[in-house]
């Protein structure tokens, strides 16, 4: 259909990163042809008056587990529901994950994830790799995963003791081999030993009991492990779901002292807080159990946010993992059994409005930078993904900053049960979204059909994180010091 | 000439801020026409080869004080030597400063500079203005000066008592009144009363007497007061010359808790430090002397490019203004007579890539970032100043980041009879300069003319200083607090 | 009457600064004149069974104004309720304050005090000095106080604008006095010109305003500036009410970095926050108004304690300044009219015990530390006064720390008709008090006479706090470096 | 002999932690039978003039390997010549080491250790005891050393793979076991894993390769990993030879944070620094060698003493373990076989007055307190040791605070045939030591005789460690929330 292979966005004002200006965008055939004022444009072509909203690069959701099968159950969110979600709240890629059981083929697990989701995406896709054992296999899958399969982002666990953890050994190693083949490493930080010692210890069953044997210095310690693990391989370190202010603190520091690490909060721990657990509905506080958990101190999400806002963190997603109430009533004995994840996918970027811009603690193109360009820098998808430019993908977002809406269950487009933002008041929504140029949300109706999003490979040795990590190889100045190279005296011992 | 009015950079890497790519540059009539490959270009359009090189925005030095009348003296690079010094090291617009004499009219100082820089420069610039007293003249004539002038951005000093230094109570109005007209709040951070007490106190007569009046501290806490008296304001700050590692902490912090704040390190505190003081040779020794001073804690450098690096700190300057040795002889027997300033304006660009960029501490992106796009931003000429893109003036360099030069006062072109960077190895370095689409600088040979350069008028409300001010104002956020605004009970005394 | 003149307190636990003991203390004549077991007593001997009991040093509430008039009223609690209400709550000795009118002499404002206060007073005293002006006179004055009058402590305010306030060079000036003359310097920390805008700007007229006008970040700043200047000259610092994390954090940095500098919460600060000031009753809100103010971050009483359990604060007092409702009522309509000033000297030891000791943050030692023994080695009254030790003053208290009482306006012995701290358990109490020797208070009645307290004269050069100024003075450590002493080279400036 | 057992010490200043008098000290039988002045003492009493000289409690090394057999040979210093050599340095106790091999009995170990030292020392001591391995027969012989041998305090090492160390499930074990018998758990804090890595990829084999496999990063992170470890089981924790500013900023941290953690520098960490390992004289580097490496940023050993001066750090060890140039030999052609160890134990006081005291950065009685009161009261030895008052120890110290020496192996009394402290110029020196109530050190000749000193059996719960853990165990803050006890909704899956 023309309309839909043709479009000029037509009086808004485009937001990119580093700035915004008044002027148009024309799409033709999936990519952003042109962007300028007064543009030719071939007939047929669908006219959008954004007259006094903003252009924004589609979204990018870090961080989703779709339809993943975990703790004894599958999330209800699948590939199709989850990205219908995404579209309609702004986000127009996602990448999601694969999670290879112990002693598994990562390959064999990579081709099956693809299988699953190829015929079910709405939007572009990728794919991080979780490294869930260590051994040589694993080491020459890794290689041949950033070779041929477009896979740059490998995540390892520290906590899951005897399911996904790696020791400090085997981090080593594979933050060496993720440095070797030019891929980022992420982590999952908490200390699983300790939390596993806290679960035995402490005599509680209730929802709450979650984040009891995991309080938040059990995150920050782990986060400052892997840092320092990280730092002595040379190796690019991104900290997945940042969700207490110690962590945050630690990845800032971090980065102040030079450090080549991002943080990552997620809407969940940008927009609500730990007190939840507390709730005296189970229910209630069921939904909110996730790992890392929330954390009850309130102040944690204007922390977060601030230091989102201000480069200390670098991105954020979701964590998108969706049980329904019935699925975590499998842990209504025992916290330790309620499956785990919150949503997220469809609702981060108004969050992230609300509680970083329209409150003031961010302009509207940090909010760009956060929530799209950022991830495609780290995940070397920029600027094809990530920038409303000539030649990118015509992944956009017309955005009108003064409509409100109220998040809830009732009307939210995931298929799980509940929401984790329930009756909170948005300044700031998505009122088109445009995915390989085609409108695929418009005015609160979809128009996606299953499959028409696309795996999208990923190249190692992105520019925005190996730049300096290549620079400090060659100078030498991972530990600083140069070696003694004279000669060494005569050890014969001195007579007395 | 028609090679000067079109030119083609071809085979060059272009580097802007947010990332780089093998492209071609084409300029026409000193402004950036297209960029891309295969581009068409005029007949007789000279093409410069830039084949293993970058090209990077031109550089721009957010503090220089040409030909400044201070102490008793006049500094000796006028704004001609000191914008050819500049354009040969790659910076290709200087921001100076007006400074009126207490009492004295902001607008015929202003004029007054005009008048002397326009038949000069050899490039863009633009003018600070200092607010050195404060009735409601001088706020009248700061409206003046932003409405009808291009003035958006004033500086105070907080140093020199009985000369320049304001007062809190004073800081706070020209904060409120610059807030009000949408400029740029500046400071020199330093507790005069502080020094003034020091200085007398002391009995010491050498160069090191001047760092030992005023030791960082008092950098750093003054730092702190300017930030609490802006944020109180709802004012955004910028603060000049941050020479000390608790100084940039103060900043970096106050950024990290949400402070609209700005930090601009120095050429001469990224590249050298404060020991030099202590020299035995006198003439050496009195070279460094400017206010703040540099540290004789040598960690500091390193210590102010990390946070450069992470955008703790956001834009290199120079602050240059230069006495030749006998000129800071005035002081050889009382070091509060040597005239304050060192240099930089030549050497900024290759120093910061030595010790940013060659040491791995920043990439190719954030140096231009740092060098020229944020300084674009703060001071509202971005995307027209900072930014290698259609429509953006043609002003660039073209770096070799494999050439290497040895820094010295036998071969710089400033007239200064020192440098303060003398023998340092610099990786990296300008080979072509090319200003408002004119080749200025080449191979080490100028082609500038007096004049040619242009004064640059600046627009109020810069959107990347003022969206969040703006959004802060409306939303009431400054002190968080709702005010109460329920009844008042009877107060009538309990009897007992 | 004998049983007055000679105590055995047997059976205890006597606990002291450094450790406790399970010992037995005999009085006489005022004095400790026995700690052991097995004591030989005089016939008449009057014995207090401590079993299951803590003896500990009576208090030392370093910061009272009673009977102070201040903004057109007088405190409610004179010295005689306000010294009942003292030992009532297990403290014996309160240091009080001389505030002399602007350009009154301090030495007659002493006597004045004096001869209120000596008639009145049911425990030992002492007296701070205010320097609310200065000039050569003060400067004088101060070395006679020091000198003949036992005064070896000033305070400065640093808020107060046009009142008190002192500007940077004039504290700079009377802290170098201080160190002349062997005093501790003391500050009120906020920045009086900010505050004087914000009281201007803010339009609010409620006591939230008297918060909303000098939030935190007005007492760090301040108390950042008073530990610089301090230490440009050399001198002790004591920042009176530590009010706020961030200036606690402060002081505490300060410490840490070297600087002789002690800080001081108070019962205030430590037991409630500044949420009160945003209380639906008026009535209510307007008893917490104080200067500092409480602050509404209610995780502000937890940090104090921590950072006073570790040291990194040294002493609590009170700031005990009673106005009752009706003279708060004169700021019904104008908050700046509402008498500053809270209740705490009867309760500072409860509050204390409650939320430092029985919740584990400390130990009972330091609560003896915190409470007695760093007030007198600050003020220079130990070991005559602190410690539980032959040849000490028998200022005591037998405190039960299994007893709890709710804290209550219709309970307390203060003039003052309500209580800040109304409703609180607190676990812990006095159940006698001996001052000089007698018993003074015993299960809730009190056994006072008027004027039976004394004025205790304090000696210059307190060793606690000048080792290390006069070590440093010595060594000449204060700014780090060694001033140049070569030769000068010859200046002749160099021919081109 | 009469002089022996009756000794009055007069004329002296005698310096507790808390406070410092003019005062006279009478010893009899080994124990201090009386402090005042005008004391009556049994005729053949010694006196010993001590006008103008400090009296100070001896010294308390927490912290030595006497004759330890490691890495292929043994510790040159035995029981007998270190404990010589401490009380020539005005040290009177030590506290040494029970290191079982792994899988060995930690009874036979410790009985094999007093067999060895018990005939040997010439002052008194007690004995630490390694758990380097894990299972439920360790569990049952650290409870019987508790209760029947006299230790109280355990160490585990986070180093040593493979040989000592234990992993995080591990010391979760040994820390509640330490808690459940009322022991002080210590770490050695390096990650081990790291160093191991490191020293496989390193390829150097110089000793600067010791600092460079192990930088102080990877301390810092053990530290931060070992607190929040023992803080999940409310066990205190005391970090042994805490050896660089970000350790100790992490140790310090934890404190004001709450924290019941100790920090421990080290004679060798506050005199000297690590560029030693770049010496170019081989023996010189390797004399240097120990775990964790002295670091070479050569601000660290002032920091650390700013630490301890502010009790952040509490208490000063030395880590004595001395090898002689032939022994460090073994590794000349890598450093991994380097015998680790520096000397210490009898420079310990001068260095710390030197560069604490003498300084100006502490005074004389906090030097006490680190030298001797803290490791007292920590380790349940106070105030038998630690202070001189009746009935304690007559352990002490005469010291002239103005007579200086230089340190030099040419002197010492140790048997190492060097001196890490060589050259090094000392204001204050031990005059004369008294061990028991003898004189063992008099005007640089030693009294002492073999197996004269005593082994010290230390019970469990010291108050000054203990009395936070159980109050916080009883009123259950550790966690620091409440757990869910309402009701549980119906699970239902909601209909849709």
């Amino acid at each position: 259909m023309t309309t839909q292979s043709r479009i000029l966005i037509k009086g808004g004002k485009v937001v990119n990163e580093d700035f915004s200006e008044m002027t148009d965008v024309y799409i033709e055939d999936g990519v952003i042809s042109a962007v300028g004022s007064d543009l030719q444009v071939a007939a047929g072509t669908r006219v959008i008056d954004a007259t006094d909203r903003l252009v924004l690069p589609g979204g990018i959701d870090t961080r989703t587990h779709m339809e993943l099968s975990f703790m004894g159950t599958t999330a209800v969110d699948d590939f199709h529901n989850g990205t219908k979600a995404a579209v309609a709240g702004g986000t127009t890629m996602i990448l999601d994950f694969v999670i290879p059981q112990k002693g598994c083929s990562f390959l064999e697990a990579y081709e099956q994830r693809r299988t699953t989701a190829d015929p079910k995406v709405c939007c572009d896709y990728s794919l991080h790799m979780a490294v869930t054992w260590w051994d040589d296999t694993v080491k020459k899958e890794m290689e041949t995963l950033v070779r041929d399969k477009g896979v740059n982002s490998f995540k390892m666990f520290m906590a899951y003791k005897d399911v996904f953890m790696l020791r400090d050994n085997e981090l080593y190693a594979v933050f060496a081999q993720c440095k070797e083949i030019g891929a980022i490493a992420q982590v999952h930080a908490e200390n699983g030993d300790l939390i596993a010692e806290r679960m035995l210890s402490l005599g509680i069953t209730g929802p709450e009991g979650h984040e009891m044997c995991r309080p938040e210095e059990v995150e920050a310690e782990a986060t400052q492990r892997a840092i320092t693990i990280a730092h002595a391989a040379n190796c690019p370190l991104y900290v997945v779901h940042v969700m207490s202010k110690s962590a945050a603190k630690v990845v800032a520091n971090a980065r102040r002292n030079g450090r080549v690490v991002f943080g990552e909060p997620i809407a969940a721990g940008l927009g609500t807080d730990g007190i939840n657990y507390w709730h005296k509905d189970w229910a209630h506080a069921a939904g909110f159990v996730m790992g890392p958990p929330l954390r009850p101190d309130s102040s944690t999400p204007g922390y977060l946010m601030d230091l989102l806002a201000n480069d200390d963190l670098s991105v954020a997603g979701t964590d998108n993992c969706t049980f329904s109430v019935c699925q975590k009533a499998l842990g209504k004995d025992d916290f330790t059994k309620i499956p785990n994840g919150v949503s997220g996918v469809e609702d981060r970027m108004s969050v992230i409005w609300e509680k970083g811009v329209h409150s003031g603690k961010m302009d509207e193109n940090r909010f760009v930078a956060v929530t799209s360009t950022n991830a495609a820098k780290i995940f070397n998808l920029y600027s094809r993904k990530g920038r409303i430019a000539k030649g990118s993908d015509a992944d956009l977002v017309i955005w009108d900053p003064e409509a409100t809406r109220v998040i809830s269950a009732k009307t939210h487009h995931q298929a799980v049960d509940y929401n984790i933002f329930e009756g909170m008041l948005c300044n700031g929504l998505p009122v088109v979204t445009i995915s390989r140029g085609k409108v695929v949300y418009e005015n609160g109706q979809l128009f996606t059909k299953l499959g028409m999003g696309r795996y999208i490979p990923r190249k190692p040795f992105s520019e925005f994180v190996y730049n300096r990590i290549n620079q400090r190889e060659k100078v030498g100045q991972v530990w600083a010091l140069e070696p003694y190279t004279g000669e060494i005296i005569s050890i014969a011992p001195k007579r007395s």
